[in-house]
Protein backbone atom coordinates (compact mmCIF):
# COMPACT_ATOMS: atom_id res chain seq x y z
CA UNK A 1 0.00 0.00 0.00
CA UNK A 2 3.14 2.13 0.44
CA UNK A 3 5.15 3.82 -2.18
CA UNK A 4 8.61 5.44 -2.35
CA UNK A 5 8.89 9.15 -1.54
CA UNK A 6 10.53 10.15 -4.90
CA UNK A 7 14.08 11.83 -4.31
CA UNK A 8 14.70 14.71 -6.00
CA UNK A 9 18.49 14.88 -7.38
CA UNK A 10 19.93 17.97 -8.34
CA UNK A 11 22.21 16.26 -11.34
CA UNK A 12 22.53 18.55 -13.96
CA UNK A 13 25.58 18.79 -16.52
CA UNK A 14 26.75 20.07 -19.29
CA UNK A 15 25.14 17.41 -21.18
CA UNK A 16 22.01 18.12 -19.87
CA UNK A 17 19.56 20.01 -21.94
CA UNK A 18 16.36 20.90 -19.88
CA UNK A 19 13.94 23.74 -19.69
CA UNK A 20 13.43 25.41 -16.77
CA UNK A 21 11.22 28.70 -15.69
CA UNK A 22 11.01 31.10 -12.42
CA UNK A 23 8.38 32.65 -10.62
CA UNK A 24 7.71 34.84 -7.72
CA UNK A 25 4.85 34.84 -5.44
CA UNK A 26 4.48 36.37 -1.83
CA UNK A 27 2.79 34.92 0.78
CA UNK A 28 -0.68 35.76 1.19
CA UNK A 29 -2.06 36.03 5.21
CA UNK A 30 -4.98 33.12 4.25
CA UNK A 31 -1.67 30.52 3.63
CA UNK A 32 -0.60 30.75 6.85
CA UNK A 33 -1.73 28.89 9.98
CA UNK A 34 -2.33 28.61 13.52
CA UNK A 35 1.71 28.00 13.75
CA UNK A 36 1.82 31.12 12.31
CA UNK A 37 3.77 29.50 9.09
CA UNK A 38 2.90 28.65 5.61
CA UNK A 39 0.58 25.63 5.61
CA UNK A 40 1.92 22.86 3.44
CA UNK A 41 -0.81 23.00 1.26
CA UNK A 42 -0.04 25.80 -0.40
CA UNK A 43 3.14 24.57 -1.70
CA UNK A 44 1.10 22.55 -4.15
CA UNK A 45 -0.99 25.37 -5.27
CA UNK A 46 2.33 27.56 -5.59
CA UNK A 47 3.90 24.64 -8.15
CA UNK A 48 0.44 24.99 -10.59
CA UNK A 49 0.79 28.42 -10.26
CA UNK A 50 4.43 28.52 -11.82
CA UNK A 51 2.94 25.93 -14.68
CA UNK A 52 0.84 27.93 -15.34
CA UNK A 53 3.35 30.49 -16.12
CA UNK A 54 5.64 28.32 -17.82
CA UNK A 55 2.97 27.92 -20.42
CA UNK A 56 1.86 31.47 -20.62
CA UNK A 57 6.06 31.95 -20.65
CA UNK A 58 5.81 29.22 -23.64
CA UNK A 59 3.00 31.10 -25.38
CA UNK A 60 0.75 28.30 -24.84
CA UNK A 61 -1.50 29.18 -22.17
CA UNK A 62 -3.29 26.40 -20.20
CA UNK A 63 -6.87 27.26 -21.02
CA UNK A 64 -6.43 26.61 -24.83
CA UNK A 65 -5.45 23.26 -24.02
CA UNK A 66 -9.03 23.12 -22.52
CA UNK A 67 -10.93 24.67 -24.74
CA UNK A 68 -9.48 22.11 -27.42
CA UNK A 69 -10.38 19.14 -24.75
CA UNK A 70 -7.27 18.60 -23.69
CA UNK A 71 -6.34 18.38 -19.79
CA UNK A 72 -3.41 17.99 -17.72
CA UNK A 73 -3.83 16.18 -14.82
CA UNK A 74 -1.60 15.70 -11.63
CA UNK A 75 -0.85 11.94 -11.58
CA UNK A 76 1.39 12.45 -8.75
CA UNK A 77 3.15 14.59 -6.25
CA UNK A 78 5.41 15.13 -3.70
CA UNK A 79 7.32 17.42 -1.31
CA UNK A 80 9.97 18.20 1.25
CA UNK A 81 9.76 20.79 3.51
CA UNK A 82 12.88 22.39 4.72
CA UNK A 83 12.25 25.45 6.47
CA UNK A 84 8.96 27.17 7.13
CA UNK A 85 7.81 29.95 4.98
CA UNK A 86 6.33 33.16 6.40
CA UNK A 87 3.52 35.71 5.82
CA UNK A 88 4.12 38.49 3.50
CA UNK A 89 7.33 36.63 2.22
CA UNK A 90 8.17 37.03 -1.63
CA UNK A 91 9.47 33.05 -2.44
CA UNK A 92 11.07 31.88 -5.54
CA UNK A 93 9.64 29.13 -7.31
CA UNK A 94 11.56 27.03 -9.89
CA UNK A 95 10.55 24.94 -12.30
CA UNK A 96 12.16 22.26 -14.40
CA UNK A 97 11.46 19.86 -16.73
CA UNK A 98 14.49 18.00 -17.18
CA UNK A 99 13.36 15.28 -19.55
CA UNK A 100 11.56 15.63 -23.12
CA UNK A 101 8.04 14.91 -22.23
CA UNK A 102 6.66 11.64 -23.69
CA UNK A 103 2.73 10.37 -22.72
CA UNK A 104 4.07 11.15 -19.17
CA UNK A 105 6.58 13.53 -18.06
CA UNK A 106 7.83 15.52 -14.83
CA UNK A 107 8.29 18.99 -13.38
CA UNK A 108 10.41 19.38 -10.39
CA UNK A 109 10.15 22.91 -8.39
CA UNK A 110 12.37 24.50 -5.66
CA UNK A 111 10.46 26.88 -3.64
CA UNK A 112 13.25 29.60 -2.22
CA UNK A 113 13.43 32.43 0.09
CA UNK A 114 16.01 34.60 -0.27
CA UNK A 115 19.29 32.29 -0.23
CA UNK A 116 17.43 29.69 1.78
CA UNK A 117 15.49 26.69 -0.14
CA UNK A 118 12.16 26.45 1.79
CA UNK A 119 11.14 23.24 -0.27
CA UNK A 120 11.61 21.01 -3.37
CA UNK A 121 9.46 18.59 -4.90
CA UNK A 122 7.89 17.11 -7.70
CA UNK A 123 4.62 16.28 -9.91
CA UNK A 124 3.86 13.76 -12.61
CA UNK A 125 1.48 14.53 -15.69
CA UNK A 126 0.36 13.22 -18.29
CA UNK A 127 -2.75 14.28 -21.03
CA UNK A 128 -6.41 13.45 -20.95
CA UNK A 129 -8.84 14.13 -23.42
CA UNK A 130 -12.71 14.90 -22.33
CA UNK A 131 -13.40 11.42 -21.84
CA UNK A 132 -10.60 10.79 -19.50
CA UNK A 133 -8.41 9.22 -22.05
CA UNK A 134 -4.47 9.51 -21.50
CA UNK A 135 -3.38 10.94 -25.19
CA UNK A 136 -0.46 11.83 -26.46
CA UNK A 137 0.34 15.38 -25.92
CA UNK A 138 -1.13 18.00 -28.75
CA UNK A 139 1.09 19.36 -31.54
CA UNK A 140 1.49 23.10 -30.11
CA UNK A 141 2.85 21.14 -26.43
CA UNK A 142 5.61 19.26 -28.47
CA UNK A 143 6.29 22.29 -31.07
CA UNK A 144 6.66 24.48 -27.91
CA UNK A 145 9.07 22.45 -25.20
CA UNK A 146 11.09 20.16 -28.04
CA UNK A 147 13.38 23.23 -28.89
CA UNK A 148 14.68 23.23 -25.42
CA UNK A 149 15.99 19.41 -26.44
CA UNK A 150 17.79 20.36 -29.65
CA UNK B 1 -19.56 53.09 -5.78
CA UNK B 2 -20.50 51.76 -1.78
CA UNK B 3 -23.12 49.72 -0.90
CA UNK B 4 -25.22 49.54 1.73
CA UNK B 5 -24.29 46.17 4.77
CA UNK B 6 -27.00 44.07 5.20
CA UNK B 7 -28.87 44.04 7.84
CA UNK B 8 -30.37 40.82 9.25
CA UNK B 9 -32.57 40.34 11.55
CA UNK B 10 -33.98 37.97 13.81
CA UNK B 11 -37.21 38.62 13.78
CA UNK B 12 -40.05 35.22 13.40
CA UNK B 13 -43.17 34.90 14.71
CA UNK B 14 -46.26 32.26 15.33
CA UNK B 15 -47.16 33.70 11.77
CA UNK B 16 -44.03 34.15 9.31
CA UNK B 17 -43.55 29.99 7.73
CA UNK B 18 -39.91 29.71 6.65
CA UNK B 19 -37.46 26.55 5.89
CA UNK B 20 -34.46 26.02 8.42
CA UNK B 21 -31.74 23.82 8.76
CA UNK B 22 -28.95 23.23 10.71
CA UNK B 23 -25.63 21.70 9.55
CA UNK B 24 -22.31 21.06 12.04
CA UNK B 25 -19.14 21.39 10.49
CA UNK B 26 -15.40 20.88 12.34
CA UNK B 27 -12.91 23.46 12.39
CA UNK B 28 -10.12 22.22 10.08
CA UNK B 29 -6.32 23.64 10.50
CA UNK B 30 -5.87 24.35 7.87
CA UNK B 31 -8.41 27.48 8.24
CA UNK B 32 -6.89 29.07 10.77
CA UNK B 33 -4.25 31.94 10.30
CA UNK B 34 -1.44 33.27 11.74
CA UNK B 35 -3.90 35.65 14.16
CA UNK B 36 -4.79 31.68 15.68
CA UNK B 37 -8.47 31.38 14.85
CA UNK B 38 -10.25 30.77 11.83
CA UNK B 39 -9.66 33.11 8.27
CA UNK B 40 -12.74 34.81 7.53
CA UNK B 41 -13.14 33.50 4.27
CA UNK B 42 -13.89 30.54 5.54
CA UNK B 43 -17.61 31.63 6.86
CA UNK B 44 -18.77 32.03 3.04
CA UNK B 45 -17.25 27.86 2.78
CA UNK B 46 -19.32 27.10 5.43
CA UNK B 47 -22.45 28.93 4.47
CA UNK B 48 -22.15 26.95 0.89
CA UNK B 49 -21.74 23.84 2.63
CA UNK B 50 -24.92 24.07 4.40
CA UNK B 51 -26.78 25.10 1.23
CA UNK B 52 -26.03 22.06 -0.36
CA UNK B 53 -26.66 19.90 2.74
CA UNK B 54 -29.55 21.36 2.64
CA UNK B 55 -30.67 20.54 -0.65
CA UNK B 56 -28.89 17.39 -0.01
CA UNK B 57 -32.08 17.28 2.75
CA UNK B 58 -34.67 18.36 0.41
CA UNK B 59 -33.52 15.36 -2.02
CA UNK B 60 -32.45 17.47 -4.76
CA UNK B 61 -28.92 17.56 -4.78
CA UNK B 62 -26.95 20.04 -6.17
CA UNK B 63 -25.17 18.01 -8.74
CA UNK B 64 -28.78 17.05 -10.48
CA UNK B 65 -29.26 20.53 -11.23
CA UNK B 66 -25.74 21.16 -12.41
CA UNK B 67 -26.61 17.90 -14.61
CA UNK B 68 -29.55 19.28 -16.68
CA UNK B 69 -27.88 22.54 -16.92
CA UNK B 70 -29.09 25.07 -13.84
CA UNK B 71 -26.42 26.79 -11.62
CA UNK B 72 -27.05 28.37 -8.68
CA UNK B 73 -24.67 31.38 -8.08
CA UNK B 74 -24.22 33.69 -5.59
CA UNK B 75 -25.33 37.22 -6.29
CA UNK B 76 -24.30 38.73 -3.08
CA UNK B 77 -22.65 37.84 -0.11
CA UNK B 78 -22.58 39.58 3.22
CA UNK B 79 -21.03 38.46 6.73
CA UNK B 80 -20.77 40.03 10.32
CA UNK B 81 -17.69 38.48 12.46
CA UNK B 82 -19.20 38.16 15.65
CA UNK B 83 -16.43 36.09 17.66
CA UNK B 84 -13.66 34.13 17.07
CA UNK B 85 -13.83 30.64 15.63
CA UNK B 86 -10.80 28.26 16.73
CA UNK B 87 -9.54 24.78 15.17
CA UNK B 88 -10.84 21.98 16.29
CA UNK B 89 -14.50 23.54 17.43
CA UNK B 90 -17.48 22.16 16.26
CA UNK B 91 -19.75 25.04 14.87
CA UNK B 92 -23.20 24.84 14.36
CA UNK B 93 -24.57 26.24 11.09
CA UNK B 94 -28.01 27.60 10.54
CA UNK B 95 -29.50 28.49 7.21
CA UNK B 96 -32.92 29.57 6.69
CA UNK B 97 -34.74 30.42 3.65
CA UNK B 98 -37.20 32.86 5.04
CA UNK B 99 -39.04 34.07 2.42
CA UNK B 100 -40.77 31.73 -0.24
CA UNK B 101 -38.30 31.85 -3.76
CA UNK B 102 -38.89 34.01 -6.39
CA UNK B 103 -36.16 34.40 -9.59
CA UNK B 104 -33.89 36.12 -6.45
CA UNK B 105 -33.84 34.38 -3.06
CA UNK B 106 -31.67 34.67 -0.29
CA UNK B 107 -30.50 32.76 2.85
CA UNK B 108 -29.83 33.65 6.34
CA UNK B 109 -27.11 32.47 8.38
CA UNK B 110 -25.72 31.85 11.60
CA UNK B 111 -22.53 30.11 12.80
CA UNK B 112 -22.88 28.99 16.96
CA UNK B 113 -20.43 27.70 18.98
CA UNK B 114 -22.24 26.17 21.86
CA UNK B 115 -24.23 29.17 23.35
CA UNK B 116 -21.57 31.65 21.27
CA UNK B 117 -22.85 33.53 18.01
CA UNK B 118 -19.79 33.39 15.90
CA UNK B 119 -21.11 35.20 13.19
CA UNK B 120 -24.29 35.99 10.96
CA UNK B 121 -24.73 36.38 7.30
CA UNK B 122 -26.86 36.07 3.96
CA UNK B 123 -26.29 35.38 0.34
CA UNK B 124 -28.26 36.10 -2.51
CA UNK B 125 -29.17 33.93 -5.65
CA UNK B 126 -31.14 33.29 -8.65
CA UNK B 127 -30.87 30.29 -11.13
CA UNK B 128 -28.74 30.87 -14.31
CA UNK B 129 -28.78 28.55 -17.57
CA UNK B 130 -25.31 27.57 -19.01
CA UNK B 131 -25.49 30.74 -21.68
CA UNK B 132 -25.22 32.31 -18.00
CA UNK B 133 -28.83 33.65 -18.28
CA UNK B 134 -31.08 33.95 -15.66
CA UNK B 135 -33.89 31.72 -15.67
CA UNK B 136 -36.90 30.16 -13.32
CA UNK B 137 -35.84 28.46 -10.28
CA UNK B 138 -36.88 24.85 -12.17
CA UNK B 139 -40.12 23.01 -11.28
CA UNK B 140 -38.17 20.44 -9.28
CA UNK B 141 -36.59 23.13 -6.85
CA UNK B 142 -40.19 24.54 -5.99
CA UNK B 143 -41.64 21.33 -5.52
CA UNK B 144 -39.35 20.89 -2.49
CA UNK B 145 -39.21 24.08 -0.72
CA UNK B 146 -42.70 25.66 -1.57
CA UNK B 147 -44.54 23.24 0.91
CA UNK B 148 -42.60 25.47 3.85
CA UNK B 149 -44.75 27.84 3.00
CA UNK B 150 -48.47 26.00 2.85
CA UNK C 1 8.24 37.03 -15.29
CA UNK C 2 6.70 38.87 -12.26
CA UNK C 3 2.74 38.89 -11.84
CA UNK C 4 2.24 41.98 -9.48
CA UNK C 5 2.14 45.29 -10.66
CA UNK C 6 2.06 48.04 -8.16
CA UNK C 7 0.06 51.09 -9.35
CA UNK C 8 -0.91 54.06 -6.87
CA UNK C 9 -3.20 56.60 -7.73
CA UNK C 10 -3.86 59.25 -5.90
CA UNK C 11 -7.54 59.69 -6.77
CA UNK C 12 -8.88 62.79 -5.01
CA UNK C 13 -10.60 65.80 -5.98
CA UNK C 14 -11.81 68.97 -4.56
CA UNK C 15 -14.52 67.66 -2.76
CA UNK C 16 -13.60 64.41 -1.57
CA UNK C 17 -10.22 63.50 -0.37
CA UNK C 18 -9.92 59.53 0.31
CA UNK C 19 -6.49 56.94 0.04
CA UNK C 20 -7.01 54.62 -2.61
CA UNK C 21 -4.46 52.10 -4.43
CA UNK C 22 -4.77 49.06 -7.21
CA UNK C 23 -3.11 45.81 -7.30
CA UNK C 24 -3.27 43.26 -9.89
CA UNK C 25 -3.74 39.58 -9.44
CA UNK C 26 -3.72 36.70 -11.42
CA UNK C 27 -6.86 34.38 -11.43
CA UNK C 28 -5.09 31.05 -10.19
CA UNK C 29 -6.83 27.47 -11.27
CA UNK C 30 -7.18 26.17 -7.94
CA UNK C 31 -9.27 29.23 -7.88
CA UNK C 32 -11.84 28.03 -10.59
CA UNK C 33 -14.63 25.57 -9.64
CA UNK C 34 -16.88 23.32 -11.18
CA UNK C 35 -18.44 26.16 -12.74
CA UNK C 36 -15.54 26.97 -14.59
CA UNK C 37 -15.70 30.66 -12.94
CA UNK C 38 -13.84 31.53 -9.81
CA UNK C 39 -15.23 30.66 -6.71
CA UNK C 40 -16.82 33.37 -4.56
CA UNK C 41 -15.17 32.89 -1.63
CA UNK C 42 -11.64 33.97 -3.73
CA UNK C 43 -13.05 37.96 -3.74
CA UNK C 44 -12.60 38.18 -0.17
CA UNK C 45 -9.12 36.49 -0.01
CA UNK C 46 -8.09 39.32 -3.16
CA UNK C 47 -9.46 42.27 -0.93
CA UNK C 48 -7.11 41.10 1.60
CA UNK C 49 -4.07 40.86 -0.28
CA UNK C 50 -5.12 43.97 -1.82
CA UNK C 51 -5.12 45.95 1.69
CA UNK C 52 -1.74 43.20 2.86
CA UNK C 53 0.29 45.37 -0.34
CA UNK C 54 -1.59 48.94 0.77
CA UNK C 55 0.06 48.39 3.78
CA UNK C 56 3.30 47.80 2.24
CA UNK C 57 3.18 50.42 0.11
CA UNK C 58 3.02 53.06 2.95
CA UNK C 59 5.97 51.05 4.33
CA UNK C 60 3.69 49.71 7.21
CA UNK C 61 3.46 45.99 6.30
CA UNK C 62 1.06 43.94 8.54
CA UNK C 63 3.64 41.88 10.13
CA UNK C 64 4.78 44.73 12.27
CA UNK C 65 2.02 45.48 13.50
CA UNK C 66 1.50 42.12 14.67
CA UNK C 67 5.03 41.87 15.92
CA UNK C 68 3.66 45.08 18.32
CA UNK C 69 1.07 43.26 19.86
CA UNK C 70 -1.98 44.79 16.79
CA UNK C 71 -4.08 42.89 14.39
CA UNK C 72 -6.73 43.94 12.46
CA UNK C 73 -9.30 42.09 12.26
CA UNK C 74 -11.83 42.21 9.70
CA UNK C 75 -15.23 42.80 11.84
CA UNK C 76 -17.70 42.90 8.34
CA UNK C 77 -17.71 42.01 4.95
CA UNK C 78 -19.75 41.87 2.04
CA UNK C 79 -19.67 41.68 -1.98
CA UNK C 80 -21.86 42.03 -5.19
CA UNK C 81 -20.52 39.54 -7.70
CA UNK C 82 -21.58 41.54 -11.03
CA UNK C 83 -20.24 39.06 -13.50
CA UNK C 84 -17.84 35.95 -13.31
CA UNK C 85 -14.14 35.89 -13.60
CA UNK C 86 -11.94 33.06 -15.05
CA UNK C 87 -8.85 31.27 -14.88
CA UNK C 88 -6.04 33.46 -15.55
CA UNK C 89 -7.54 36.10 -16.12
CA UNK C 90 -5.09 39.34 -14.58
CA UNK C 91 -7.77 41.23 -12.45
CA UNK C 92 -7.42 44.93 -11.26
CA UNK C 93 -8.50 45.52 -7.17
CA UNK C 94 -9.24 48.58 -6.28
CA UNK C 95 -9.05 49.44 -2.81
CA UNK C 96 -10.12 52.98 -1.03
CA UNK C 97 -10.52 54.26 2.36
CA UNK C 98 -12.90 56.97 2.07
CA UNK C 99 -12.86 58.37 5.15
CA UNK C 100 -10.05 59.04 7.64
CA UNK C 101 -9.82 56.06 10.05
CA UNK C 102 -11.38 56.09 13.12
CA UNK C 103 -11.59 53.34 15.78
CA UNK C 104 -13.37 51.43 12.96
CA UNK C 105 -12.52 51.81 9.23
CA UNK C 106 -14.12 50.85 5.79
CA UNK C 107 -12.57 50.17 2.88
CA UNK C 108 -14.28 49.76 -0.45
CA UNK C 109 -13.15 47.38 -3.30
CA UNK C 110 -13.68 46.85 -6.75
CA UNK C 111 -12.31 43.93 -8.84
CA UNK C 112 -12.23 44.91 -12.63
CA UNK C 113 -11.13 42.82 -15.48
CA UNK C 114 -10.07 45.32 -18.47
CA UNK C 115 -13.27 47.39 -18.81
CA UNK C 116 -15.96 45.03 -16.57
CA UNK C 117 -16.57 45.22 -12.90
CA UNK C 118 -16.33 42.05 -12.15
CA UNK C 119 -17.39 42.57 -8.08
CA UNK C 120 -17.33 45.25 -5.84
CA UNK C 121 -17.19 44.94 -2.21
CA UNK C 122 -16.50 46.75 1.70
CA UNK C 123 -14.75 45.40 4.94
CA UNK C 124 -15.42 46.96 8.12
CA UNK C 125 -12.11 46.51 10.56
CA UNK C 126 -11.14 47.87 13.81
CA UNK C 127 -7.21 46.96 15.90
CA UNK C 128 -7.04 44.80 19.12
CA UNK C 129 -4.44 43.91 20.83
CA UNK C 130 -3.56 40.47 21.55
CA UNK C 131 -6.30 40.17 24.65
CA UNK C 132 -8.68 40.53 21.99
CA UNK C 133 -9.76 44.07 22.57
CA UNK C 134 -10.44 46.91 20.21
CA UNK C 135 -7.81 49.49 21.02
CA UNK C 136 -7.17 52.56 18.87
CA UNK C 137 -5.11 52.69 15.88
CA UNK C 138 -1.40 52.53 16.91
CA UNK C 139 0.32 56.28 16.18
CA UNK C 140 2.51 54.69 13.02
CA UNK C 141 -0.63 54.34 11.56
CA UNK C 142 -2.24 57.15 12.34
CA UNK C 143 0.74 59.22 10.50
CA UNK C 144 0.85 56.86 7.44
CA UNK C 145 -2.56 57.65 6.48
CA UNK C 146 -3.53 60.82 7.43
CA UNK C 147 -1.54 62.94 4.91
CA UNK C 148 -4.08 61.86 2.55
CA UNK C 149 -6.48 63.57 4.23
CA UNK C 150 -4.49 66.71 4.76
CA UNK D 1 -27.58 16.36 9.56
CA UNK D 2 -24.01 15.38 10.90
CA UNK D 3 -21.24 14.63 7.97
CA UNK D 4 -18.40 12.84 9.93
CA UNK D 5 -18.65 9.37 10.85
CA UNK D 6 -16.24 7.76 13.13
CA UNK D 7 -15.07 4.72 12.06
CA UNK D 8 -12.32 2.39 14.12
CA UNK D 9 -10.62 -0.70 12.89
CA UNK D 10 -7.78 -2.13 14.47
CA UNK D 11 -6.53 -3.90 11.51
CA UNK D 12 -3.72 -6.22 12.85
CA UNK D 13 -2.15 -9.64 11.87
CA UNK D 14 0.10 -11.66 13.40
CA UNK D 15 3.09 -10.33 11.22
CA UNK D 16 1.84 -6.66 11.72
CA UNK D 17 0.55 -4.42 14.51
CA UNK D 18 -0.31 -1.32 13.41
CA UNK D 19 -2.91 2.05 14.44
CA UNK D 20 -5.43 2.29 11.72
CA UNK D 21 -8.28 4.96 11.69
CA UNK D 22 -10.90 5.62 8.98
CA UNK D 23 -12.68 8.90 8.97
CA UNK D 24 -15.37 10.31 6.27
CA UNK D 25 -15.27 13.60 4.50
CA UNK D 26 -17.98 14.97 1.64
CA UNK D 27 -16.21 16.98 -1.54
CA UNK D 28 -16.94 21.22 -1.15
CA UNK D 29 -18.04 23.09 -4.03
CA UNK D 30 -15.29 24.86 -3.10
CA UNK D 31 -12.73 21.55 -3.51
CA UNK D 32 -13.68 21.35 -7.32
CA UNK D 33 -12.11 23.08 -9.85
CA UNK D 34 -12.75 24.12 -13.66
CA UNK D 35 -11.82 20.29 -14.65
CA UNK D 36 -15.13 19.09 -12.81
CA UNK D 37 -13.57 17.60 -10.22
CA UNK D 38 -11.46 17.74 -6.95
CA UNK D 39 -8.25 19.87 -6.87
CA UNK D 40 -5.17 17.92 -6.17
CA UNK D 41 -4.43 20.43 -3.33
CA UNK D 42 -7.44 19.01 -1.27
CA UNK D 43 -5.83 15.77 -0.75
CA UNK D 44 -3.53 17.12 1.92
CA UNK D 45 -5.77 18.92 3.49
CA UNK D 46 -8.22 15.67 4.06
CA UNK D 47 -5.02 14.06 5.39
CA UNK D 48 -4.66 16.11 7.63
CA UNK D 49 -8.04 16.14 8.70
CA UNK D 50 -8.07 12.70 9.13
CA UNK D 51 -4.53 12.81 11.71
CA UNK D 52 -6.80 15.21 13.70
CA UNK D 53 -9.76 13.13 13.59
CA UNK D 54 -7.10 10.53 14.86
CA UNK D 55 -5.71 12.47 17.73
CA UNK D 56 -9.12 13.52 18.90
CA UNK D 57 -9.90 9.64 18.18
CA UNK D 58 -7.19 8.81 20.72
CA UNK D 59 -8.02 11.55 23.53
CA UNK D 60 -4.65 13.27 22.59
CA UNK D 61 -6.48 16.13 20.44
CA UNK D 62 -3.14 18.25 18.51
CA UNK D 63 -4.53 21.65 20.54
CA UNK D 64 -3.34 20.57 23.57
CA UNK D 65 0.21 19.40 22.08
CA UNK D 66 0.31 22.94 20.95
CA UNK D 67 -0.80 24.80 24.14
CA UNK D 68 1.97 22.70 25.38
CA UNK D 69 4.60 24.19 22.97
CA UNK D 70 4.72 20.86 20.92
CA UNK D 71 3.96 21.07 17.16
CA UNK D 72 3.81 18.63 14.66
CA UNK D 73 4.86 20.01 11.04
CA UNK D 74 4.81 18.12 8.02
CA UNK D 75 8.09 17.39 6.57
CA UNK D 76 7.13 15.46 3.30
CA UNK D 77 4.09 14.61 1.86
CA UNK D 78 3.48 12.39 -1.53
CA UNK D 79 -0.02 11.31 -2.97
CA UNK D 80 -0.82 9.40 -6.03
CA UNK D 81 -3.69 10.25 -7.29
CA UNK D 82 -5.80 7.14 -8.91
CA UNK D 83 -9.05 8.62 -9.69
CA UNK D 84 -11.22 11.66 -9.94
CA UNK D 85 -13.09 12.55 -6.67
CA UNK D 86 -16.30 14.46 -7.48
CA UNK D 87 -18.38 17.15 -5.79
CA UNK D 88 -20.64 16.07 -3.00
CA UNK D 89 -19.36 12.53 -2.70
CA UNK D 90 -18.45 10.91 0.42
CA UNK D 91 -15.20 9.96 0.63
CA UNK D 92 -13.26 7.35 3.28
CA UNK D 93 -10.13 8.63 4.65
CA UNK D 94 -7.87 6.07 6.01
CA UNK D 95 -5.40 6.31 8.29
CA UNK D 96 -2.37 3.86 9.03
CA UNK D 97 0.25 4.38 11.56
CA UNK D 98 2.35 1.21 10.68
CA UNK D 99 5.53 1.58 12.65
CA UNK D 100 5.79 2.80 16.68
CA UNK D 101 6.92 6.21 16.50
CA UNK D 102 10.33 7.36 17.17
CA UNK D 103 11.35 11.00 16.83
CA UNK D 104 10.32 11.18 12.69
CA UNK D 105 7.19 9.24 12.04
CA UNK D 106 5.34 8.70 9.47
CA UNK D 107 1.35 7.89 8.02
CA UNK D 108 0.02 6.25 4.81
CA UNK D 109 -3.41 7.30 3.85
CA UNK D 110 -5.77 5.76 1.49
CA UNK D 111 -8.77 8.19 0.32
CA UNK D 112 -11.96 6.10 -0.89
CA UNK D 113 -14.93 6.03 -2.90
CA UNK D 114 -17.46 3.20 -2.28
CA UNK D 115 -15.19 0.47 -3.48
CA UNK D 116 -13.00 2.90 -6.19
CA UNK D 117 -9.90 4.08 -4.85
CA UNK D 118 -8.81 7.71 -5.00
CA UNK D 119 -5.81 7.81 -4.00
CA UNK D 120 -3.09 7.09 -1.53
CA UNK D 121 -0.06 8.82 0.05
CA UNK D 122 2.15 9.27 2.62
CA UNK D 123 3.31 11.89 5.40
CA UNK D 124 6.24 12.28 7.32
CA UNK D 125 6.11 14.41 10.68
CA UNK D 126 8.54 15.12 13.99
CA UNK D 127 7.72 16.83 16.72
CA UNK D 128 9.18 20.30 17.42
CA UNK D 129 8.96 23.04 20.14
CA UNK D 130 8.29 26.80 19.83
CA UNK D 131 11.90 27.31 18.96
CA UNK D 132 11.69 25.04 15.95
CA UNK D 133 13.83 22.65 17.35
CA UNK D 134 13.04 18.80 16.72
CA UNK D 135 12.16 17.17 20.59
CA UNK D 136 11.51 13.39 21.19
CA UNK D 137 7.70 13.08 21.09
CA UNK D 138 6.17 13.89 24.77
CA UNK D 139 4.57 11.22 26.84
CA UNK D 140 1.02 11.27 26.50
CA UNK D 141 1.40 11.08 22.63
CA UNK D 142 4.32 8.02 23.14
CA UNK D 143 1.43 6.28 26.12
CA UNK D 144 -1.93 6.41 23.76
CA UNK D 145 0.32 5.05 20.98
CA UNK D 146 2.43 2.29 21.98
CA UNK D 147 -0.63 -0.03 23.37
CA UNK D 148 -0.79 -0.70 19.37
CA UNK D 149 2.40 -2.65 19.85
CA UNK D 150 2.14 -4.50 22.47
Amino acid sequence: MHFNTFDLKYSSNLFHKMLSFNHSIKVRYVETDAMQRVHHSNHLIWFEECRIELLNHLKIPYEQFEASGFYIPVLSASIKYLKPASFNQSLDIGIMLRDKPKVRFRFDYTISHKKDLIARGQTEHTFINKMNKVVRPPEIFNTAVEKYWQ
